[in-house]
């Protein structure tokens, strides 16, 4: 195993591992935080305890050189990094593991693979670098398919021109978020978006789960800072014209961006940019009133102010964040801007939020930096790492996330609250612990972000946690939700995104698939439904 | 004729339609300032010298209390407001006439209007308000069709429901502008967005054409605005989630914007609202050279302070628009707030504009207003008022609009406005007046704005405009810009919009029509080709 080598089994390189003793120490310390009470340790798997099917189906000889079948390259390309992903990895379950994992290195690599694919009835699983929490990567595709091919953008990944007096570049899809922020870095530009996945995700998987990132109010997802595309699909290559804005018809690049791998592979993007930040202002804020808080938040999203940073932690996720007591709700607020100083920003701000009760520093609008706002960063940035340490001592750890209007928004943070609540009691026999954040905030509403914890029977952790991640799911979907917000659909969130999708919105997407994708071989079940009936996976051209 | 009628052949109402000496006030001072000469006056149209064609259709009883197939609400529907349109209109042609209007009062009556066009092969025609200057609501539609029904919003013009909280409110398609604002002033709310159009369009035609209105930067189009959505289509209707923001997919929504009435017809949004600006600040700046008030203006554009206003106005342009003698480009700046004074963004984006050169009073950091920038504003409101004046008396009169980036625009600019004055004299056999506008800025390009005027022959003024259209929309088509910012695609764009649009994205797009509307009843030739063949009109189901 090199050092780079990510893990085949979650978050990170193999290199990055907890010891046993680190994750004794992190289950430990949410134990005793949470009152769940962490079991015995496993060890995560070694690539030598799989035992994986064998591969269904072998590429044609012009294909192989981009083509491997190994153990490590196809577990490491079974499932996405949510918590029933963890599970099964723990339980040595692989089943799902794709036939075949390509690498291609062109864009007319990627259309002979999707070529073969298409004649030879196999699924193909676009994959940027494993980030999905939500099923969006797992090769799941039903008994319709052949086989199941995974094609890895990891190649392409290079940033191809940059065009400095419009502040953008063209950019490959399978380019990590460091290694794009590295390649801009000489020409003073930065996209500026950061979703928690940065390190091991992609531009193209960004766009097509439209991620949500960095910036809290504004440029909030990955969408606004599409210039163009160019998509590879199984009919074509679909090229939409570099523009700053226009009116002509609906947007080409509107039906591609969220289209979740099931419409074709984004191999390059027009992406816009920022100058680098020099001015900078940071603060974090007490609220006694998770409501005051609320509003506060509110008032500053409503005030055409557009922090960078507007997010707020309630006092018990702040807690286990080591960022206070559980005695205050913490908001984090902070401005950057590459052309002016920011203070007459924050000042403002800060009025909005001493308007709601806040309590913050005398010096809060000077300070570049706040301790209390670093605390949670630092702790926002470590979660991925750390989670396996709760999962090898058998803890639940899961998120959700979504949004919603603000005159909604009390009665349906307490509702899906409690119906969290109430789920893991029902399906685990103990209370669990429920904590919500706001990740982004708009003028018209927040994005709610819920974690929680619980301590499943061994053996039913995936059971357990299906119940009550569907429960969680009925109420927010009932509540007027959205089932994502940023995680995207995947095939997690299939049925409540069917419930939430109108019907006949549904139609022309299945019928633009029709027209782009007619053998159905794109991420089957991502969006719309895969192709039922072996009987389809007869060669369709 | 009441008082409150609009003019079937024209801008505005009955009653604002300029005298003789009016028009030959207006079209002298054109021709003085141009060099062009005005010919003989004609008068405008009168409903009782039209011979519009029989009606081919008639609706069935349960519809009959709807619909009109009278003289003047053909003819008032037969036309937008484009240059052709109105040469036609003065020569008494309204052959395109629709054979009937429908004025729906509910949702239901848009419903079973279109079971009735799609069961009779009847194309259906969506009209807001007609202000469209591409041919988006010309009954045009080819042989396949038994006939032509225009459907008239104007009816659902209410404002059914505010969310004070979330800033935002649930309103009908129909409604003008002035009408809506009128309704959400009680509440302290607006939505700000003013299209030069405003007084004459409404919120749903807005959004079928992807509007842009009053903010230059940001919140630019219509888009922005858009909460949620309901849709009525042959198949039924579409209701999307009210939502801050989503990542569940690719935006229900975003199919809907910009569809121009070829998908289906939006009877409500839920729209985002701005509270009522409190703090204002207005600011004219002078420019000896284009090249440098360009860049000032990307520098402003770059600087993430988002100025309400932000234009552009090139020396003739400002020279005919009264604002200037022509020695200088003028650039418009404001800034606007509900929430706070506004110096702290206008002193910095005076510092970028004085950076590349501007000229500008030395109060201009606290001036809530500029007699100059007023001089311009005002200008901008008459313009569609005073075009008859110039029709009147035989001159071509015509804007075009695009949106290019930075790094193309100075050769972009150069070439657009030279082939037009070189496609003016070809045409017309003499020089014509070419000016340009930034109406939208945008960090990564301008949106240019071009204004004509020639003097054509007598008899020959669609054909000449035809010839000189084409070859504009040729140059900026090759040169990289999109066929509209703002104006639409309708039928006058089509060929280049084919051109800009991806094909594949053109079959996604025909796919998803098919899904909404099997029988294509909708604008047929609008964004899609009409059906073509008469055997087709037989009904469909």
């Amino acid at each position: 195993m090199t050092k780079a080598r990510r893990k085949f089994w979650g978050w990170g390189l193999e290199s990055e591992t907890l010891s046993e003793a680190d994750a004794g120490r992190i289950a430990r310390r949410v134990g005793s935080l949470t009152g769940l009470g962490p079991g015995p340790y496993t060890a995560p798997p070694d690539i030598d305890e799989l035992a994986l099917p064998a591969p269904r189906v072998t590429p044609p000889g012009s294909l192989a050189g981009l083509c491997r079948s190994d153990a490590y390259s196809r577990a490491s390309h079974t499932y996405g990094k949510s918590y029933p992903d963890y599970v099964r990895a723990w339980a040595r379950d692989f089943a799902p593991a794709p036939d075949v994992v390509a690498w291609p290195e062109s864009e007319a690599d990627v259309a002979a693979l999707l070529d073969w694919a298409a004649d030879a009835g196999v699924a193909a699983i676009p994959y940027g670098a494993g980030s999905s929490v939500v099923g969006g990567v797992e090769p799941q595709v039903g008994a319709g398919y052949a086989g199941t091919l995974t094609v890895d953008l990891g190649r392409l990944d290079r940033v191809l021109e940059i065009d400095r007096a419009s502040r953008a570049a063209r950019i490959q899809g399978g380019v990590l978020g460091p290694a794009m922020e590295a390649q801009l870095k000489p020409a003073g530009l930065t996209m500026r978006h950061f979703p928690q996945s940065f390190a091991f995700s992609t531009l193209g998987g960004w766009i097509a789960t439209r991620s949500g990132g960095h910036y809290a109010t504004l440029y909030t997802h990955i969408d606004e800072f599409v210039e163009s595309l160019r998509t590879v699909t199984p009919a074509g290559t679909i090229e939409s014209r570099r523009l700053p804005g226009s009116g002509a018809g609906p947007s080409p690049d509107r039906l591609m961006i969220g289209s979740e791998g099931s419409l074709g592979i984004i191999t390059e993007a027009w992406m816009r940019l920022q100058d680098r930040p020099t001015h900078r202002a940071s603060a974090a804020l007490r609220f006694a009133d998770f409501a005051a808080a609320a509003a506060a938040l509110r008032a500053v999203g409503q005030a055409g102010l557009y922090p960078t940073n507007l997010r707020l932690v309630d006092s018990e996720e702040a807690r286990l964040a080591d960022a206070g007591d559980g005695s205050f709700h913490l908001a984090v607020l902070a401005f950057e801007s590459a052309d002016h100083p920011v203070d007459a920003w924050m000042s403002r701000a800060l009025e909005c939020m001493a308007d709601h009760g806040a309590d913050f520093e005398r010096d809060a609008a000077t300070r570049a930096r706040d301790p209390l706002a670093d605390a949670w960063r630092e702790a926002f940035i470590r979660a991925p790492y750390d989670r396996e340490g709760l999962i090898a001592h058998g803890l639940l750890h899961d998120t959700f996330e979504t949004a919603i209007t603000w005159d909604r928004f009390e009665e349906f943070h307490a509702g899906v609250k409690e119906a969290t609540e109430a789920a893991i009691v029902e399906a685990t026999g103990r209370p669990g612990h429920v904590t919500c954040r706001f990740t982004h905030v708009y003028p018209d509403g927040p994005a709610p972000y819920f974690t929680y914890l619980a301590q499943p029977a061994p053996g039913a952790e995936v059971e357990q946690w299906r119940a009550i991640k569907s429960a969680a799911s009925d109420a927010l979907i009932r509540a007027g939700g959205t089932i994502t917000h940023h995680h995207a659909v995947g095939r997690d969130h299939m049925p409540w995104y069917e419930a939430q999708r109108p019907a006949l919105f549904g139609a022309a997407l299945a019928a633009a698939k029709r027209a782009l994708d007619p053998a159905a071989i794109l991420n089957p079940g991502v969006l719309l439904p895969p192709r039922a009936a072996a009987a389809e996976a007869a060669q369709p051209s």
